[in-house]
Formats: structure tokens, C-alpha cells, sequence
């Protein structure tokens, strides 16, 4: 009897669901009833705690299109991944590893970003078999091309824009949309480009905003009364980027604005004259259904996780590379961030469009 | 000849584009080419600088669908709507009857919300033949059982909330979606019912933080680890309902949050310990296709309004009153709010499911 | 301890478990545990046979959006309603009646259109308690302005006619879409108005070829190269008018084409030289989400058919009436069909906005 | 001053008009006003017929979301497209020749799948600058990943066939969904798998009723009632596949089911005593706007078109590869088709799910 133990980690996304049948069905299909999957709840906090449960076959019916996650999920459980682990972390780590002993747990498979795959890492060099899937809406994992729950939250942040758009060109108006990501723009450009986006503001590009300005009053000038600003939440302006970690830090603390959208508004406003109106559809963008793209992704990293498993191969994320899913070891996925090539190719097409990326 | 003057004024809203079609397709069905039909840029602006065009049949095809306005629009021309009308407003009402005259407009058909009918009242009570049609996303329009936008705004603001919903439950978590409606709650209370949120704030009925507090507990008594709040913009607490307007004034600009959801998350963190999370779609409300029914019913407002211009009946607004478009008198509409009755059977209704409104 | 059997019965429709969950949020809010709800499977069948099951009130939790029936439905239990009743049909009723004695419902939720309506009726005068709700796309019940599905159906079929549009544009051709409706119009009727259709063809305005053709041609010679026709399933020529209700299934029998839109499309290519294309979405109208107008709708029939309940007022239908929800009596409901009045006001509205009606 | 042609040809397909507005939108912001577009009417028919007209930036605004082409199209021109054209296609050739030479076009850029192609080769080869985006709602181009349209269509496809699953499971049903693509499965494989269809019918893999009967009838021992296959329009029988082209033709020919789906429906009754019922959306899968992720695609085709034409590079497709955008020749990319490998990953992914392919 192969004991698997799932979990869910980290912020909401779409394809959760999706993603722990496309293992689950997998499994069955080829072990029938020699496999029994237990669910973990809230992420790695069940894992501390051993609060797990057993699965049946049906618990993965219909849920394929269902927004969320069936077991849960919690924020990651170290503050800081660091090298050097802190005593009361270790502790945290030390549950994890009595949970898996305890629950007999042959492998783990994980679903999660970032944070998730630090974690996941070190669970793996302690011993433990691990299988992980790419879930964020950020596209930000290094070694895969797609994570799940990206394509889906195009589709969202799109509509947004599409809708504003209407709105800015009756009212003759400059309207900033504020996108989700932190440290990578891959979101906010693949939803800037399918909308059409005036100006793309990504954290990889530090914008200035006296470029952003010209861009719109060049608009205005080709007799375009309204802009569309697309800006990622982790925009940083060009000032900004010359500054020390430390003293980026300070700035941000000190900044009053609710987010950097407002920040941007307001500086345009000095330049323009013209009112500015912010727009940030939030959590929105990573709720719902998953898109059938993401459906048909998670499908297919599913099958992947659950034949490595088979295959008794551990240590890896499941990755697609040139349309294939590969395994990609954890040991160099962990830690590191696929971000935006501010001269790759997507950015050029945007610039050949004739999008400024606000720099 | 008839000439017959358009314009659309206030925010935006689903459907102005699918209305304008609506009104010429009769006109010219019933008229061909004995009618001309002038589009009046940005509202009011237009009609007071004399800023507009001939349209033609062409114009108006292919926008049954298509968000914003083809006439651009803006706001109030009045900063404030008194029986005594100051100089400078006066001239701007002078300014238009001037544009009026010296177009030569038989009538104008004005579309708009509540601002706007209060001018269009002073335009007809002046001697200008006006038809409008009742616009906002609101529904706060008295006279008429449904405006248009309405029914479109719903469908945006419940798939939001349909979607906080996912990551709610998966998170375990509070949230707030604030929806649009700064007097009328109509939309916050149609969208929270449509999409299962279990408190539902609305301006017309004061709330306490403490009920909403213990809804949540209650809930999370019976093992549901999750709440979602759907606060329309313009709710006020019981305490603010006990202030006199002026009192109420100052105390909202003495207020530090953005806006406020973001007080009321705060006030529930105090009571219940927990983080409140806020989502606001803002704009993306009032942007974008109007959905079906709203089509259904600009097409119906649209024919009913070139009927009036057919029939020489003036001043009125078309309206629906029990699914039959009839015609209101703008001296009945005017200046008047259409708010949720606190006891109306709709509020009983989400009562009766076990929906708390906050109170 | 109130012993309540609720079962769904005919075509699929959106809103069905909605519905449910109306009528049980309401019964657990009000009784708590003092009500036990039983799913009766499949409609009749269950009844039939004594296949239910008792519910628990997380049963009803997250089917708000979920489309068909959790309970499961299946058609009529009977071929031809009549008022005497076959032997073999009068022992199908006796077992329903004995499943109720046995299993001891206090009342029957009956959730269906109008052959359900029929037997809900035989139910009732046979001293069942029963209170229905009513489910139709086709929005064809007598006595309420609205049937829950209806709404959603229409946002189905528009779309697809929207999508239709620019594919007739862009290849300059006349598209038929064939929408769901055997004996009323209403669902082609608003679809068709709200995608801009250029003829709807309904059941209860019969067709002449000729007449479509000459609007079709009507609008080639104003330089417009597509049209877009609205085909109810259940159109019928001038000629089928005149037949005897017997002449005319004989005719239908006879007919050769899979449904009627082929039969209009050759026609059409007779009269005009032109290749007509059909589409037909199909059972699609009927599946899936409820609409957020559905969503409200079926909550608030929910509740209201709780009321009827708790206040032992059996033999009704809960109904929309003036926006107001109101009970009828079955009596009045059963075997009456609601048309499209073909000199109603949405017909007149559709032909002033110079739409044809095909005759 | 650079004068280019445009044409889109064959069926409609979601993105045309984002891809000429990126075509366009690229030429404008690096020439300005050195150079023209012309606006091909109809496909191939206006460059036969000389119908074209020159094109202005503006006509290229707000058509990014737009469905179908503002250029209109047509079907191939040549009946069948052979090594030695026949004297009326030579003819047609020249008057295409004649056309490119008497308007002065410096590039003609063509928008189309494989036939379109085709035509674009022998364009080519007879000395005229050509540059082609792939187009296709089937994906079946050679030497592309992913064409237009496609993705678009995977997502209307699913949402038809999500929406048919709430009613087969409901019904206790089982119902084929019939997706388009004659030759090539791609979208019947990625919608199916999307949607979790059980079982999936395409060209390249012959299918035995008797197995997908089998496949049904595996799911009812577990216990579902229902199942949904979604079945390609090119789908055939492995007797079929057995028949020589010529047996085939005639075959079909003589086979009076309006579509393959209503045959093999025939076929499951007769092997599995059930009714079975079609949903075939049509014409509805190609229509309409184009996807997020369609409108990303098409922008980096139209980016990279214009940049072939800049850099004087002619006889290419652009291609999508590895998701880089890079030219293939059309001399290998005419007349050949890319079709599902059947051993291929993606196949092999399916079956790991547990679906059946119908073999």
C-alpha cells in the first residue's frame, strides 16, 4: 500500500483542485486500490500539526473547475528562509518530520510558489520524498515556463482592463490598473498586451514617471483622449532602484499611499494636471475557476507528479519546458525566481506595438 | 425635418451605447431620412460649449454590445442642483438653452442618472423638449423599477464576489467586497444575495460592527471557517446614523481610510482578532458589454423614448413599471433618491436565508 | 419534527439546486432541528419507486452556483396528461401517494415546469401538501412573469448569437440559430432582441419564407451583407397554421430535416440564391451556472416557498408577479401554457426597432 | 513609401483583427507616414478582383477584442489546390498577379490556415513578396505550435461541454459534445481533456463503438451514471480507417447522418440499450472575440510580421516555437498538415487519466 500525503501552500490560485485530481486520478487509474491519499489541511500547518485525513476516490470528482483548494491553505510557515534555520523554525521542521514519519507517509506531493518550494526543499534534503507542482498566478518559478493559475489570472486581470477601458475612453480619462505581482511583471505584461495597454509598468523595468507622462501626452497629442496604465503592484521607480535594499525598505515604510498605484497616480497628476483615477482588482485576480488552459496544465502536471511517483523519483517539480512537462530537481528550483527579461522578447514585441514601459 | 439632439452624461454605465441605438433605430425606421440626429460631446459640456455633430445610421450599428458611450461623457455641470441657481450656473443653463435654439433641436434625449435629471428638469421646465432615459448602475432612480447598467453591474459584482469566495473558504478567511452604491444599496444587496455573501451592509440600514462580528462568529460556531462581507461604498455605522448631516460631514473627512471597507475591516479585526482582507472592483463595475437583459432593456427604453419624440410627449423619463415601459413625468423624477426600503420584502427575504445585514 | 420531500423534475435548468438551497436555508434557519429534509431521486421516478434519502444542511452548502440538480431529475412519469387518468398511470400516482404516507412528508417541494405542474396538481387534489416552484428556460409557466433558468438560458443563447455575429460579418452570410422553446417564444424573443438579431421567429407568430427573405434582402440592399436569424425550435410556417392539429404531426412526421431550422434555411436558399447556415447550441442553453438574476430569483422563491410551509398553505406555486413574490394556486397553474402575446408590448418594441418577426 | 496588402482567408477564426492590428500597429510606429495599408476585401475574391482600399491608423483602434475581420474573407479560391493548376485557376492566379502588380503592393501580408497557405506558396514562388500569419481555430498547421484561434476555441468549446456535464449528470446521461476539426484533433483532445470529458474521439486515432461503449459502461459499475464524449467532426471508425480514400468518399457520401456524432450516438444505443443525445456547437466555436491569450499571440505575430517585412524577409509564416516567434518557410510549411501524434505526450497524458480515446 503506497501512502501519498497532499498539500496546499500558499496563496489562493486557480488550478488547486485541478491539480490534486490530475495526481489523485492518475494514481487510481494505475494502482487502484494499492494507493491511499491522505489530505493535508492548510498547507504545511497540517503538516506541523498532523492534522490529516483520508481520501476516497470520489473526493477528487467534480472538482475540476472548482476554485480554491479542498484541503486548505496556509501562508508559508518560516518567516525567513534562510540558510541557517532558527531554533524555533527547526522545531517547525522537526513536526514535519515526526507528521511524515508518524502518518507513514511514502511521498509528499506539494502544491505551491515560492515560499512553498523553500520549504519543500528542505524537506527533501532532510530525507523526505517530495513531488511538487508550480502553482502561482505570478509565473515567477524558475523552471518551468507555465505555473498554474497564471493563464487564469490573464483572463481576469484582461477583463478588467477591457472594462476600464470603455470607461476611460467615455470619460476621456487616465485610468491606472493596478496587477498582482510582487517581484515579477509576467502577469501584469501578458494582461497589458492582450488589453491594450497604454503603458506597462512592470518591477523588472523601473519606471519614471516623467516617461509615463510623455506617453500619455503623446496619446493626447495623436488626438487619443484616454490612457490605460497596466502597473504591477511591485512597481519601483527609477529613483527608487538606485537606492540600497535597506534604504528601499525605509522609503516604503515611510510611504503613506495604500499601494504604489496611488503613488504613481499622484505623481502623474503633478505632471499632467489631469485627475488619475486606480483601479485594483486584488484577490479577485486569483479566485474562481481555473481557465481550460490551466485546466489542461494541471492535467498534465498531475499525470507527471503522479508517474514520478510511480517511478519512485523524488525531489523533483514537475516543470514545462518547450510545450513537455519535465521533472526539475527542487534543489534548483528552490530559492530562485524566474523574473521578466527587461530585453527579452515580450518586452520588445510590447515596445515594437508602440507600448512605453514607462522608462 | 426633425432634429433631434443626444447626449449621455455622468459615470459610466453598461448599455448608454446599446440605449443611443435603441432610441435612432426607431427614429429612423419610423422617420428615414426625415430625421437627423446630432451627437452632443461629453454631457452636458457639449451641450454648453455647443460641441456637437451629425450622426448617421451607420453610427449606430454594431454598438449594441460595445461599453463606454460613442459621446463621450462627463460630470454634473452643476456643483450643486438648488431652486436657487447661482450666476455662474445660471449662465451655463443659459448657455445651453442658447445651443438648443440655435441647433434648431425639435427635442433632446438625454441619458443619465440622478444629477443629470435634475438638469434635464431645468432644461424642460425652461421650455426645451426632453425624453431621457434612466442610466446609473445604482438603480436609485426614482420612478422606474430597473435603470439601466444595473443588471450588468450585478453580474460583475457577483462574479467577484464568486470568486473571493473560493479563496475565503481555502484560506479560512474574512472578507470585505465593497461594492459600488454610495446612497442606494440595491446593488450590493442584489450581488451579495446573488452570490452567497453572509452579511450584507447597504447605506440604508446603519450597521454595527459588533452584529457583523457576531455573525461571523456565529458561522464560525457552526464549523464555517469563513465569512464574506459585501459592504456597499456609501454604508454608514449606527453611531454615524445618529449624527446630524453636518456632524456626519466632518466626521468623514476627519476619516484616514481609503475608504470604508477598510474601517470597517479594522473595526472587526478589534472585535474578533482576525485579519479582514478588502477587495474593491471600483470601476470595473460600471465598464464594459452591457449583459443581455440589459440590452433587452435599452432597446425597450430606446423605442419607448423615440415613441414620445413621435408622439410629441415631452418631459418625461421612460421608465419600467411592473415589465411595462411607461413614461414618468421629469417634475416627479427629479431630485428624488429611489433607496432599498429597510423593511422591504427583498431585505426580509435575505433575512429569511439567514443572510445577516449587518444590524 | 417537519418531514419535508423535495424532488426536480423534467429538462435540466440553471438555478435548480439554488432553488434548493433556498428552500432548506430557510426551513434550517427557521426550525433548525426541528426539520428534517428528504432528496427524493429523480424526480417522480423516486417517488415512484420510495428512492429518497435524509439530508443534512451542509447538503445545501456551496451549490448556489452549481449547475443541474444534485438531487437528479428525470421527465414526465406519465405520456399524456388527461383528465382521466390510464390504469397504468392512475397505479404510478397510487405509488406516489404511498411513498408519501409511508415515508410521512408533511409536504412535497416540487421543483419542475408544466408537465411537473400537472402531476404536482394530481398530488395536491388527491390531499398531498405541496408547494412548487417554477423551472423553466422557456419561461412558459402561467401565472408568473418570471421562471427561474430563463434568465440564464437567455445569456447562453445570446451569446452564441453575439459570437454567430461577426462570423456572418466577416463571410457575408445569413446565419440561422436555432434557440430552445416547442410551444413559446420568449426565449428567441429576448435573445434575439438582446444579440441584435434581425428576424426571431416564434411559435406563436407563424412564419412565411418569403417574408424572411425580403427582410433579408431589405437589408442587402442597404449595403448590410449578413443577417442574423432567431429561430425558435418550435416555429411554424403560415401554411402549418392552417393545418388540423392531427394534419399537422402528420406533416412533421413526415419532414425530413433534423429540426425545423434546416427546413427555413433550404427555403431560404430557394428564395434567395444564398447557402444558410444553421446553428443549433442545444441542450447547452439548459446547463450549467445559474445567472446572478437567477441566483436572486430562485433564493427568493426559496424562501417564499418556505413561508407557504411554515404557515401550512399547501396547493401553490410560488410565482413573480410586479416584481413581488405570491403564491398561486396549482389549480390555476396546471395545464396552462404563457405565450408571447403576438401583439404584446416586447413584440411591438422588437418590430418598432425595424427587427422582423418573419410574417 | 512601403505599400502593403492585407487579406484574411478561409473560415472565421477568433484574432483576426488583432493580428492585423498588430501587423499595423508595428509598420505605424516605426514608419509613420512612409507607408499604406490596403485593406483586401473578402480574402483571396478582392485580390482577384482587384477589390481593395487604402486603410488609415485609425480603422486599426479598438478592434482588439473585436470577432471576426474588418477586411472580410472567403473560401480558397481553387477547388482543389494541385501541382498543376488548371487553366480557370492559372487564371485566377494572374488576375491575383495582375492585382499585386497594378496596386504596387511592396508585400502582401495573408492571414489563413492551410489552404490560405497554400495559395500564399504559389504567390511566392511566382515572384511576390508574401508574409502570412497562421490562422486556425484547429491548430493543424505545420510548423507552428500554436495558430491563432485555437485557444480561443478551447475555451468556448469547454465551456459547452462543462455546461452539457451539469446536465448528463443530472439526466444520468450519457452525451456526446461534437467539437470542430476535420482532420486534426487538437481541440477535441485539449477542450476534452479541460473539461473532463471521459471519453475523446478524434481523427487520428479510429474509434470501435464498442470499446467507448465499453469505457461507459466501466464508469456505471463505479457507479456514475454519466458520461460525456466529446467527439471531433473528422472522427472515424477503425472500419473506416480500413477503406481505401475512394471507399471512404463514398462511404460518407452514402451515410445520411447529418454529422458523425449522431452515428456513433446510433451506435452506443445499439450496444448499450441507453439514448444518447448531441450537442454540436458549430460555427459558435469560431466566432467572436478572441481570448486573453489568443490577443498576446496575435499582437507577437503582428509584431513579428511587420518586422519580416522591415527587414525585407518574404516567403515566411510567422511560427510559433519553444514560445519564441520565429519565420518558417512557406515552402514548408504549404500543404502540410500537423495532426495529433497518437503515441504523443499529450495522448499518453490522457490515458494516464484514465480516459478513454475511443480505441
Amino acid at each position: 500500500m503506497l501512502k501519498i500525503g497532499m498539500l496546499t501552500s500558499g496563496g489562493d490560485c486557480q488550478g488547486l483542485n485541478a491539480a490534486l485530481r490530475g495526481v489523485a486520478k492518475t494514481l487510481y487509474n494505475e494502482l487502484g486500490d494499492k494507493v491511499t491519499i491522505y489530505g493535508i489541511r492548510d498547507g504545511y500547518r497540517g503538516l506541523i500539526e498532523g492534522d490529516y485525513h483520508e481520501m476516497l476516490p470520489e473526493d477528487f470528482s467534480d472538482i475540476l473547475t472548482v476554485g480554491g483548494t479542498i484541503l486548505g491553505t496556509s501562508r508559508q510557515p518560516f518567516k525567513e528562509m534562510r540558510k541557517t534555520i532558527e531554533d524555533s523554525e527547526e522545531t517547525k521542521l522537526d513536526k514535519m518530520l515526526h507528521t511524515v514519519k508518524k502518518a507513514g507517509f511514502d511521498c509528499l506531493v506539494i502544491l505551491g510558489g515560492n515560499g512553498t518550494h523553500k520549504t519543500a526543499n528542505l524537506l527533501s534534503m532532510k530525507g523526505v520524498n517530495v513531488v511538487t507542482l508550480p502553482k502561482t498566478i505570478d509565473n515567477d518559478l524558475w523552471g518551468t515556463e507555465l505555473t498554474f493559475g497564471f493563464q487564469s489570472a490573464i483572463d481576469i486581470a484582461s477583463t478588467v482592463i477591457d472594462s476600464i477601458h470603455s470607461t476611460a475612453f467615455s470619460h476621456s480619462r487616465v485610468f491606472i490598473v493596478e496587477v498582482m505581482g510582487h517581484k515579477a511583471g509576467w502577469l501584469t505584461l501578458y494582461a497589458g498586451i492582450a488589453s491594450g495597454a497604454d503603458v506597462i509598468v512592470i518591477p523588472e523595468i523601473p519606471y519614471s514617471a516623467k516617461k509615463i507622462a510623455a506617453a500619455i501626452e503623446k496619446r493626447a497629442k495623436a488626438g487619443k483622449r484616454f490612457s490605460i496604465i497596466a502597473v504591477a503592484e511591485g512597481a519601483i521607480s527609477q529613483d527608487e532602484a538606485k537606492l540600497s535594499k535597506k534604504e528601499f525598505k525605509a522609503a516604503r515604510e515611510a510611504m503613506t499611499y495604500p499601494s504604489i498605484s496611488y503613488r504613481i497616480a499622484d505623481e502623474l497628476k503633478e505632471l499632467t494636471g489631469q485627475e488619475i483615477r486606480v483601479t485594483i482588482p486584488g484577490h479577485y485576480q486569483r479566485g474562481g475557476a481555473p481557465c481550460p488552459a490551466d485546466r489542461v496544465l494541471t492535467s498534465r502536471f498531475g499525470v507527471a507528479a503522479a508517474q514520478l511517483i510511480l517511478q519512485k523519483k523524488f525531489g523533483y517539480m514537475v516543470a514545462l519546458q518547450d510545450n513537455h512537462i519535465v521533472p526539475v530537481p527542487l534543489t534548483e528550483v528552490a530559492g530562485k525566481l524566474k523574473t521578466v527579461p527587461p530585453d527579452g522578447e515580450l518586452v520588445k514585441q510590447a515596445r515594437a506595438l508602440g507600448l512605453s514601459m514607462g522608462d
